[in-house]
């Protein structure tokens, strides 16, 4: 646990220490869900684990996602050997284009996750300046001083890996996310025997899943959802069917591919992240498509409804997704009929829970029945399935890795439970600079890992300052008062004109306005009375008297923006 | 179904009908949740069952509250003859103040009930021009041409009623939010008995509870919740605990304080709206608290930390309530320290899981131990009580309320199971007029029924447009163009200056605004010109220039306000 770290002084070394440790340096995915990065360094050889992105937080009002910050790798651009990507989620390769802009670093995956890196980097011009190397389940590379080992996994994506990073201070064990599936829609089920073998070897640390540390038991395997959908494809035979779900879940699609082939149906996709996975699945061949079951949207006409399956994007609700247009009456080729059947194969991520709610209502009030219960199963290990890992890897140190932080001491506590020190249970935060050796576990400095925030083209250009004005501006709106005054003599020509938006409807707040001016007036003058020059102070008695003002009358704060021109 | 009630004009009688029927009037609580309030209408008497409040969607920045337009009511004041009241929750009680400012009806309640309104009507200076009137359950009221008879029932509130509306047309039972506890803390088991009476006298219409319609089987007893803090007592024993709680549920905290008691604990009672709730049902005799056992939050320091325990509200994230000021550290009297146990006993409200998420995380990384796994149980019922309920009623007529669209969706499926024919089962609107008779159900129009937005002290100054500007000013914030012209030539005598707020972190983005200067300029100097002198059209051209420009520079899409001052 995090009160059991040795601290040792930043840079400072302990004579103590024959070799050198390997350090472990989380530049994000701790603290938080998503934007998975770790850098691995020992000596001149820097390995970054996984680059992905995060969305935001509800108060990162206008922010469309947020990147890590790398300064650190970028700082260190000469010992940075490579990327390797565990799988291709955004949450471990959305940042990849922000990043490889930064700092080139050749990439290392495996074939599916690579052909989605690839279409990352095209859509941002990078795909000829970027090395990259697909890797094989099993294949090993080398990279500075570190052999990395690629390990077949389970996950709600196909061709997810766990790695092994053999190090000079020992072997490093990264599950990635996983789960154990024994019964696999596609490939096989996670490679247990290795972890074995590693664990025989000897184990220095094991960084491994938490997201679903909270849950007892076992993730029910995929394959689950199959028999799901078989039965509701034989309760709703006379329905079109529509199924919403992640575009990322090759499995899942290929499970509805086949239900559909089995009840005679035609499949049309739609949703442009579900069409760009599809295809790239497809074209790599991790998705069996049946002759002729595939059809395009303007063919759907041609078909009666029960021969139709729909499989769409936005199984979270979110705004711009073919399932939101669809519930709202805005997509332009799909329209719900009383009848069909809309299937959510999702389970809410935390915070979108009203979005979906909106849809399930809006879908409903057209006639449409919605299915959303035992449609899903999760993609990472519950407790059980973490006991597992741990008990075949045996390592010394546990550095519980992707989660919030109730998720790392629930998982600390759980590798205790499986016999590891508590002083080797290493909680590390975003930043945190782990140096790991046989002998100890030291934390011996911290560096740049606040994410940066991503808004339309600009990265980094919203602070808070500007989240903090965006949050006030939500709120309670604002009111700008414009005065001109005459340069030298600082008489006042014009003004002051009151101007608000986002406060009250102003038409039928007149009176408000007027009070409004009134005030904003009078502070003037007392300003211009007492010969007040200074248009800072003379802002300032506007803003105090006006928010004080309507605070009193309105109980409301809307921000107040004196501003003064000169002629 | 909505699809089978047969659609009448409105106001033109159907010739057919010899009897009029009953009209049910719906002002608010469908299709949503919270706001609960409905108008039972026969010739000249007008009965309202209850008048809650709604807390804003997302997408009502700023908004504190949304109360029931009560326009129709206000039309036909004269015929109102009370409110009846269900119980004691905000979206049962909550809009009472605001209503009886512009409609003074009197108010029937039950004691508790009538205690939670007391202190509302007190807090708006109301408590003496308003008439009310305790009644007990069992009791019968008359109003106008109705009589109401108050039934006992169990809830997450104490003292809580169903209704039984006794009018020309036929008996219509309404239950309340309620669910069936067998084994209730305080009082007895819903009456069902009372409900099977009424059903062998033969009941119009039945109005039950949604809420929980989607969920199989029975809502487990409250004592459940008491079993297991007996046992999260006795498991933490050299732990302080803290238990968060909705503040109204009596029974909650009265088996928190039985337990405490059993295990020689101090009970300190912290949030506003916990100690208002607690002190209004221990005076009126519906908490009991042992002598010696409630301790002010001052003298908390005098005890070690495993004699005590503090009830808290702030269980759903509220932002200001004691938990989240606690998990914060910025609560004055409250910190955390290692070794605290802190119990969340309740379930997350959909929308306020990140809320709860932030709390859980920042109390862990406190120190503290979080439990928030089977501390609570629900206070609505379930599909098998619902179908209990009808099984007694046996109502000719269904009219699910309490409930999003789904859920009355699903409910309406729920009392066809139950043998009320299809024709016979009505999903309403809120606004909708139903006129209800032995022989029919006929929507016979539609009344003004929009929740009013209340921010501050102001009801109903923010609309649609005033959210539209936040809404706008919150994504991407907003450019402010000021420019000052010579009265009559139309001469630019000062300006254009750019300021801007929520957009760019200026300081960093010096050429953007030098830019946004220039093509402000230029628009205004084409305008100046040609001679243009009407400002509409030249703030236009300012506005769709840097607009433009903007969107192609930066993909953002700012609010632009160009101001022109005259001299």
């Amino acid at each position: 646990m995090k009160v059991n770290v040795k601290k040792g002084e930043p840079g400072k070394k302990n004579q103590a220490d024959k070799a050198p440790g390997v350090k472990i340096i989380p530049l994000g995915g701790l603290d938080q869900i998503g934007m998975n990065i770790t850098a691995i360094e020992y000596e001149d050889t820097i390995v970054v684990i996984d680059c992905g992105l995060a969305f935001p937080e509800e108060d990162m009002l206008g922010i469309d996602l947020v990147i890590p910050d790398v300064s650190y790798l970028k700082e260190n651009a000469g010992k940075v050997k490579g990327l390797v990507v565990t799988h291709g989620h955004e949450d471990h390769i959305g940042a990849i284009p922000y990043v490889e802009k930064e700092l080139s670093m050749p990439i290392y995956a495996t074939k599916l996750t690579m052909g989605l890196i690839d279409n990352k980097l095209r859509e941002h011009n990078l795909l000829n300046s970027v090395k990259r190397k697909v890797v094989r389940h099993g294949q090993t590379i080398n990279l500075g001083s570190f052999r990395i080992e690629f390990i077949r996994s389970n996950h709600s994506i196909v061709d997810s890996s766990g790695l092994a990073i053999y190090t000079p201070a020992g072997i490093l064990v990264h599950t990635g996310d996983f789960k154990v599936d024994f019964t696999p829609v596609f490939g096989e089920t996670i490679d247990l025997q290795r972890y074995a073998e590693l664990g025989k070897k000897g184990v220095l640390a094991l960084m491994a899943d938490s997201t679903n540390v909270e849950r007892p038991g076992f993730t029910p395997s995929e394959k689950k959802v199959g028999r799901t959908f078989d039965i509701l494809f034989s309760e709703n035979k006379n329905s079109r069917l529509i199924i919403a779900t992640f575009a990322s879940n090759v499995d899942r699609v290929q499970q509805i591919i086949n239900t559909a082939d089995k009840y005679g149906r035609k499949v049309v996709i739609e949703g442009r992240s579900m069409v760009n996975v599809i295809n790239t699945a497809s074209e790599l061949g991790f998705i069996q498509i049946p002759d002729n079951t595939l059809i395009g949207l303007e063919q759907m006409k041609n078909y009666p409804d029960e021969q139709i399956v729909l499989i769409t994007t936005g199984s979270q609700g979110e705004n711009m997704a073919a399932l939101s247009r669809i519930a709202a009456s805005i997509h332009n080729k799909i329209s719900i009929t009383p009848g069909d059947t809309v299937i959510l194969s999702s389970s809410p991520i935390p915070g979108n829970e009203k979005a979906i709610n909106r849809i399930i209502n809006e879908l409903e009030m057209k006639g449409a029945k919605v299915i959303f219960q035992d449609t899903h199963v999760s993609g990472h290990a519950c407790q059980e399935e973490l006991k597992l890992i741990y008990a075949l890897t045996k390592p010394k140190y546990a550095i519980p890795v992707h989660g919030e932080y109730r998720h790392l001491k629930r998982h600390a506590e759980l590798a205790m439970e499986m016999g590891v020190e508590k002083d080797h249970v290493v909680i590390l935060n975003n930043g945190s600079v782990l140096e790991l050796s046989d002998q100890q576990a030291k934390t011996v400095g911290h560096v740049t890992s606040q994410g940066i925030l991503v808004d339309g083209l600009g990265v980094g250009d919203v602070g808070n300052i500007v989240l903090r004005d965006r949050q006030h501006l939500s709120q309670n709106g604002l009111i700008i008062v414009v005065v001109t005054l005459e340069k030298h003599s600082n008489l006042l020509v014009a003004g002051p004109d009151i101007v608000s938006r986002g406060f009250v409807y102003v038409r039928e707040s007149e009176n408000l306005m007027e009070e409004c001016h009134d005030i904003a007036e009078e502070a003037l003058n007392r300003c211009l009375e007492h010969k007040i020059t200074d248009w800072g102070k003379i802002k300032t008695s506007i803003k105090d008297d006006l928010g004080e003002f309507l605070w009193r009358r309105t109980k409301r704060n809307p921000m107040i923006l004196p501003i003064i021109t000169e002629v």
